[in-house]
Parts: structure tokens; sequence; C-alpha cells
């Protein structure tokens, strides 16, 4: 199986740059600033998202070649995630993301504020000089999806109530909206059909949903270096996911122990135990792997190249994580 | 002289309209974001800038009359500007605002950065959905101004050897930014030509610059009571602005106080003295009576009625504030 490097591989040079371009924007001027960016941009994430923004944007144009605007929409999508993730971890209170201190822990909350209001100004700005309403309308959506999948999964925290669709909504909003909407919005600036929008759409949102099941699954099979973060992290903090959720259909035990919030000690031991004992990891694989198998098929229209070849690799990648 | 709320009397049942859709939009199906934006959207704000809006989009109307457009755009400039002022109090660490204890403090920060992001994503949504890429810009223009002038306001603290420029960059960004681009957005909105929209604009920017600049003689010569938070908080904060820079131009020792910060005993109320016992207050209120003039001259094209006359009283009502 390909790593993430070697799939992004087409678009190396394309996000060296970006980040150089990141990097300068929202540094200039301010060291507090400066600080915050470089600790963000340096933070070895994996650039997916503005990678596949590059990667599509190169396979629809005929001679593989990105324009100036292709380019600056995959910095505008980093920069919304990453502006997304500075504010979460304020509202979420995380010390840590990937294993590397948040920048409200680093600095503090009043820094990572600032940064995050920054970075989506920035956004908004570059998004209107992109000079293209439907693009607007597709990215302020995904802002708009952020905001509400923040407060959605605030309010059904502890939640044994809460539906299947639910679930999938937030993540929806939380992760696939992004990619759904800008990979669509590199099919505008490309000219394609209201037809190929669609299906970009469609592939973009069923990677995003693949890739958020599988972070699921994570949270309950990894161990904390693997995650970054500590293991079952988000059962702790009362977010039910797709494994929580369809062992709650199996034994009515743990909606009790949910619902007093692991207030007892082994609570949250004994929680985990009845996720792992159950049909449950393997139903959200199963889940996975159908949205990875929705999201190959959405774009088997493109023209043969070197991006699309890696585009059509990317879902296999997201559901290679679990093994 | 006429009170603000004599002043928005042509608008007033548009502003009730305003807030009742604003309450409804923030809150919705989230118990404690409900109660934010009650919070918020009741603490008796004068809603000055979405006023001047629609006063602005009457008058610019042949019959009068108000289009659904130019509504959306007043309650876009609120939400904006409530987003803002959400998120500054967290990173000013400010614990009331006009006498009533900010969202942050009444809830908590991870409160105000969700409640503050919501309103920026509503705004965004909603603006790129008034379909005019003009008003986009000048919108986005907005947020981009606020985010620098709350680094600039930062990274300017306790620097005596700031410009005049600087402070007046840094008051255009908070303040006046807003009010020159939703007004000339809703001179776009109106069909105007470029000429009433460079007008419109800069009836907006000097109105702006003259209710800051009076903002900040306020801070030195108003009471708690009048504040509605303690007396010349912005100079022992290390914000210098009109008053505190012209005083620095007469009084050398000034400087010395700023520099260390008011460590010492008495600091603050020496630095006080120096400004009061100076130049620096007629010299400010001289500066906003210009301000005021060329705003109020801007917009002498309007053709008369009631809500061209209140507009044109609006900037003897900003320096009214002073006396």
């Amino acid at each position: 199986m390909a790593t993430v490097t070697e799939l992004l591989q087409p678009v190396e040079l394309d996000l060296e740059t970006l980040l150089t371009d990141l990097r300068s924007l929202i540094g200039a001027g301010h060291p507090i600033l400066q600080a915050a960016a470089e600790h963000l941009f340096s933070a070895g994430g994996k650039r997916l998202r503005p990678g596949i923004v590059l990667l599509i944007s190169r396979a629809l144009s005929a001679d593989g070649d990105l324009s100036a605007r292709h380019r600056r929409l995959a910095e505008i999508t980093e920069m919304i995630h990453t502006a997304s993730l500075v504010h979460d971890d304020v509202v979420d209170e995380a010390a840590t993301r990937r294993g590397v201190a948040t920048v409200h822990s680093r600095f503090n909350h009043r820094v990572a504020v600032l940064a995050g209001d920054f970075l989506f100004a920035q956004a908004s700005w570059h998004l209107a000089n992109l000079d293209n309403l439907a693009v607007v309308k597709l990215l302020s959506r995904v802002i708009m999806d952020l905001a509400d999948g923040e407060v959605k999964q605030g309010l059904y925290r502890y939640d044994t109530g809460q539906s299947f669709a639910t679930y999938l909504e937030k993540s929806y909003c939380k992760t696939a909206s992004l990619m759904a909407n800008s990979v669509q919005a590199a099919g505008v600036l490309s000219g394609e059909s209201v037809e190929h929008q669609k299906l970009l759409h469609h592939f973009g949102r069923q990677l995003g949903l693949a890739f958020q099941v599988v972070d699921d699954i994570l949270d309950f099979t990894g161990s904390e270096q693997q995650l970054g973060k500590p293991a079952a992290s988000d059962l702790a903090s009362g977010y039910l996911t797709a494994p929580a959720l369809y062992a709650l259909e199996e034994h009515l035990a743990l909606a009790r122990l949910i619902e007093r919030e692991f207030s007892e000690e082994d609570d949250l031991d004994q929680a985990l135990e009845l996720v792992r004992n159950s049909q449950a990891i393997s139903r959200s694989r199963q889940l996975a792997e159908d949205f990875a198998r929705e999201s190959r098929e959405a774009i088997a229209w493109l023209p043969d190249s070197p991006c699309q070849r890696a585009l059509m690799e990317l879902p296999d990648f997201v559901l290679s994580r679990l093994y």
C-alpha cells in the first residue's frame, strides 16, 4: 500500500509552494502570529485536504497544469481547515493534536482565537477575490458546516438517544463538507459540467465520511502513540461515534455507563470492553469500506494521468490506516 | 440634540425585525448558543451599525422602501460586528462591555469562541447568498480589516514610537471599515454609480473615525458609570489613542510612564494628569469634528427624506456624546 507521501507525490512541489505562501501570509508583521503560524504549518500535518484539491485540479486539466486560481483555492481550503482546528481545540480544550501541543496550550487561548480569526478572515478575503460567486457559495457553506458541526458535537455529548443519521450529519459537517465542496469548487474553476460537479462533490463527501469513520474506529483500536492523543478520548469526552452507536444496539448496559458520564471508577474501561466485544468495530469497518468504494466510483470518469491514479488509490489508502 | 433612538426612529420597526431574525438565527436548536444570543442581542446595544445601513438603504430608494436584500445586508453587518466583539472580548480579556458581562465572562471562553464562529459563519453564508460579488468583496474586506485591527492593536501596545497614522489605520480597521464598506454595499445593491459609491464609503469611513476618536476621548473624560467600564482603561491596557499620542508630543515624561507599563504606584494617575493637562483633549475634539464634517459633506447629494435628515444629523450626534 502506498504511503500518503507517495500518493501526494504528483503535487509535492505544489504543496511546498502552498506551505511557503501560507507561512508568509499569516505571519506577516506580527511576531506572535508568526510563531503560531510556524507552529501550525510545521506540525507535520499531511496536508491531505489541499493535496486532494491539487490532485483534482491537475487531473481535470487537459495538459496537467495548475492555474493560479486552483492554487489559491487549495490555500483557502487549508486556511479554513487550520482555522477551524485552532478554534475547535479551544472549544474542546484539547491539549495536543497529532502528538503536538495545540496553539492554545502552546501559547494561550487568546492567541488561538486571534490566529483562527486571522486565518478565517484571510480565507474569506482570498475567496471573494477568486471572482467566482459559485465558488464563494461552496466554501462559505463549508465555513457554516464547520461551525454547525462543532455546535452539534457539543449538543449530542453523552446523548445515547441520538440517531445514526445525526452522527453522519455531524461527520459530514466536520469533515466531509470541506472535501466535498472544495473538490467541487476545483471543478467549477475548471469549467466542468454540472453532472461532473455533482460527482466531484460525491467523491469528496464519501471520501470524507470514510476518513471520519476510520478515525472514529482508530479511537477505539489505536494506541496512544499511533493517535497522538489518549486512546478512546472521543468516548471519554462523550462524543458517540459509529462504533459506540453500533455497540449501543447490542449492549443496553453501555447506555447506562455513558449516561452517567463514566462517573464511577472503571466505567470507561467497562464501556470500552463492551464496544470491543461487539460487532461494532467490524460493522464500522464495513461502513468505511462502503464509503470508500462509493468515493472511488464517483471519479471513474476522470481521464488517466498520474494525478488520477493517485486519486483512485486515495480511498483505499484511507482504509489502510485500519490494518 | 436628538437622541440615538430619535435618530433611528425612521428605521425603528426595521431594527425590531432585524433583532427578532438574529435571535432566531443564532439560537436555533442549541440551548447555550440560544442563551448567548439572548445575552448578546438583549444587551441594549444601540444597533447603530445596522441602523445606518437601514437609513442609507431607505434614503437611496426612490419610494423609501426597503428590499429584502438590503434588510439582509443590515443583518450581516450586525452579525459581523457582534462576532468580532465577542472574540475581541476574549482576546482583550474584557469582563464587561457597556456595563454588561461579556459572553466569555458570563459563560466561558469556549462558548464565546463558538458563538463568534457561528455568527461569522452565518454572516459569510448569507453574504454569499446575496448573489453579488462586489458586495461579497466589500464585506469580506471588513472581516479581514477587523482581524487585522485586532492584531495591530495588540502589536502596538505600550509603543510610544507608533505614528499617528498607525493609530488612524487601526481605528479604520476596527471601527470605520465596517461602516464604510457596509454603507457602500447598500449603494451597490441600490445600483448607485461608482461616484456615489465612493461618497457613501467616505461617509461611513469619516463617521466611523469620528465615532472612534470620540470613544477614545471619552475614555479619558468619562466616568466609569458613563462608559460601562473603568475610566482610562485603554491607557491602562497600553492602547495609545489620539489623546495619548497628542499628549506624548507635549510631555516627554509621559513616554517613560507608558514604556514601563505603569509598573510603579501612581504611574497611571500621573499619566492621566499629563494627558488632561495638555492640548490633547481639545486637539482630539478638533479631529473628531473634522471627521464629522467630512462625513456630513459626503452625503450632501442624498435627496431629502426622513432617513436622509437622520443621516445628516448623525455626525453631530456622534460629537454630542462629548458634551
